[in-house]
């Protein structure tokens, strides 16, 4: 997808602050921070949505949580502890559509999430 | 796990308002709903937490999200929009200690995330 934010990001076109990278997935800073950790872990697939993942895409999904396991331990967070999410659509603000796991982390974090 | 609550919840020792089962994944109604929909999504394995996730356990995770998808298209919220949410440890608030993926929709969520 030539136009899509986190394609160009993935393929390096737009620059980020990579933690996190090999062939599949990517994890970067995101820019408006809500949390002293606040991470985006993308897929090079270009995956609209929540509401567009296919039986093929489980186990990319599943990695994408293996990774954040592995980003959370290396940024101090296993203990503390740490919140992931994936907005879908309006109703829950997803502003770029290419799905990104939000790793949340540093501070405490209040109920209902939003 | 004899004594963990979610456990017991999957096996039916404790009762619940189940929307989805199949030999691998529960779904039913958070008892403290924070959405007009608010469910929570088990797999009968027990896994403490995403910090114990494994290898082995990418397809089950990403099996969570496909169960999340078809549960919100039924539900009507894949146009509106849905928020899943896994809280790891205390700093997220995580109250049971067998991973469960919250998806809530039915209304606006704000931002941050709690």
């Amino acid at each position: 997808m030539s136009d899509c934010l986190f394609c160009k990001i993935f393929k390096k076109e737009i620059s980020s602050r990579i933690v996190y990278e090999d062939n599949e997935i990517m994890a970067f800073e995101d820019i408006n921070p809500q949390a002293p950790v606040h991470l985006l872990i993308i897929p090079a697939k270009h995956i609209e949505s929540i509401n567009d993942i296919k039986e093929e895409d489980k186990e990319l999904i599943g990695k994408m949580f293996l990774i954040a396991k592995k980003i959370a331990k290396e940024k101090g967070l296993s203990e503390s502890g740490y919140r992931t999410i994936f907005n879908t659509g309006k109703d829950a603000g997803q502003a770029v559509f290419h799905i990104h796991l939000h790793l949340l982390g540093g501070r405490k974090m209040s109920w209902p999430p939003g």
